[in-house]
């Protein structure tokens, strides 16, 4: 069996430190790992995989020692001017930035919903928009059974999505400004900048990316999101219409037997997806699953996932697992 | 001038103490009030319009007294036994319960949006649930003007709306449990009881309320109601289809030209609605208006307004006043 070197750059960000966590449970053979970091962070120590590891100062020369993967969670302005040069190095590069999602030759995967859309990459791999990334999990199978016409979604995005910042403003109260306006007991209908077409870009990504993922690109999709003061973990409130008909014991049983899901959906017991239950999990969590009686097929769902890891970190490491797993490095 | 006497059942809960602020900020004249409340809060004082007022046991021979109204906020289980009583003897009772709301012969009331169904009332005049008041609020003059074709709710509901216990399970943190689930760090996709098709009490009451409220019985409309870590002051999500086609710039003018609205979108200066800004005020605010591409004539909408003032107790001491400028008292 053959080793792989593998680069975890921003490893002292939030995601970047999620992906150490994921990395250590998953504990994949024969990986060596670097750790790389902004000039700023350079020389932090880590605790990692039982040893202690030294955090590099990222440069263009870094991807000279011959990296068979690098993940990238360090913002969009580091993945613009490093993925590259590591593309081109011949290390395959899974970028956790918007910088390259919607680039054609770029695939944008979710490994449950698209693997083989990863054929024919250039090195580079984008990993999808935490929100993104937890609907999609859930409503492939409906799509591929009902086939979607319409999303509607509004989101309850943590806080974690915005880095250690966005942490630090909900700890720090009412005074705390790393956001437009305090999160703290406030609900922020703005996450990202905003566009000329009055979404934020956030909500263009969700639209955007579903569509990629999917592989439909013209269907109809609006998102409005949303920041709530909670620390970790997205939920969701999706609104979707098929083409064909349903029966609420069919969705569940699809979305059971489906990969990455967990049904929680036990009303009568109070069980359903919640933050404080899906922190810490890979796995998307969805219950109130319903018929929306407002329109023919319609359905109503309550999607949570943990958006440091399957919004992000785990995502990225499925995808590397994968491509050694399917002999495609 | 003749005099009133009005009576505020529930004095000393969240919605009965909001409606002695609002009262106090109202100052309406020539009005008696008499405060009541549960055999447990009883001989509670109050300091209310400059004086010091004694709460009182509600019994069923305390509307022998003569009151031209009362605002009951003490929970459907009182309104039952007690606004019969009180509307028997002559008293205009305003329920803040949901115990009447959706009885044929009980007009629902907001008062920019309907007013004119409270005629031929038989003393019970039913205040609708908070989060169904700030979207009709919105939506009427966009349905005078374009018609309402179809609606899907999602809601992000503060604490306060569950009362005294809601407010101190946000306060204690992880460990407190009044809700179902901690509040703290959660977003709970359940308000209210579940009913046998699968949605919450809550989403129910928006469903069929909006319905009374906007005069078009069978609406098609959808809704998901989620309690958020946030003290005081609902949000709404609300995606709406027309009709009739529509320009953004017409759906703000219009929102800008009604009653009891305060529009709040800038985004280029980070301008929407959020709770910390619209808490202690009586209008509902409304932002991120824009065309929901996903379909013909979909418009999307960001609501926010104080559940404790207009969602509760302004809306019905704007009732009151409605009655008494209309001389229908």
């Amino acid at each position: 069996m053959r080793n792989y070197k593998l680069a975890i750059v921003g490893a002292t960000g939030l995601v970047g430190r999620t992906a150490l966590k994921v990395l250590e449970e998953k504990n994949i053979p024969n990986i060596e790992y670097t750790l790389f970091c902004s000039s700023k962070s350079a020389g932090t120590k880590l605790e990692f995989m039982g040893k202690e590891y030294i955090t590099k100062e990222l440069v263009e020369s870094s991807f000279d020692d011959g990296f068979d993967f690098a993940i990238f969670s360090a913002g969009a302005e580091t993945s613009k001017h490093f993925a590259p040069i590591a593309a081109s190095k011949g290390c395959i590069v899974i970028d956790n930035s918007s910088a390259f999602r919607m680039d054609d030759d770029v695939p944008l995967i979710v490994p449950e919903v698209n693997f083989q859309d990863i054929i024919n990459h250039k090195n580079i791999i984008a990993n999808p928009n935490c929100s993104t990334i937890q609907a999609v999990v859930v409503l492939k199978p409906l799509d591929d059974n009902f086939k979607i016409k319409r999303i509607v979604y509004s989101t309850y995005q943590a806080v974690s999505g915005a880095g250690k910042l966005g942490l630090q403003d909900l700890e720090n109260g009412p005074k705390a400004k790393n956001f437009s306006h305090p999160i703290y007991d406030n609900c922020l209908p703005k996450i990202d900048v905003f566009l000329i077409n009055r979404y934020t870009k956030e909500e263009m990504k969700m639209v955007n990316e579903t569509r990629k993922i999917l592989g439909h690109p013209n269907l109809p999709i609006t998102s409005t999101c949303v920041r709530v003061p909670v620390s970790n973990c997205h939920g969701e409130s999706i609104n979707v219409e098929f083409e064909k008909s349903f029966t609420i014991n069919e969705v569940t049983n699809i979305l059971k037997k489906s990969q990455g899901i967990i049904v929680q959906d036990d009303i009568q017991n109070d069980i359903y997806p919640i933050a404080s239950n899906s922190t810490g999990h890979d796995e998307v969590f969805v219950g109130r699953i319903r018929k929306d009686y407002s329109i023919k097929n319609g359905l109503n769902l309550w999607v949570v996932a943990d958006n440091l890891r399957k919004g992000a970190a785990t995502n990225a490491i499925q995808i590397i697992e994968k491509l050694i797993e399917e002999n495609m490095i």
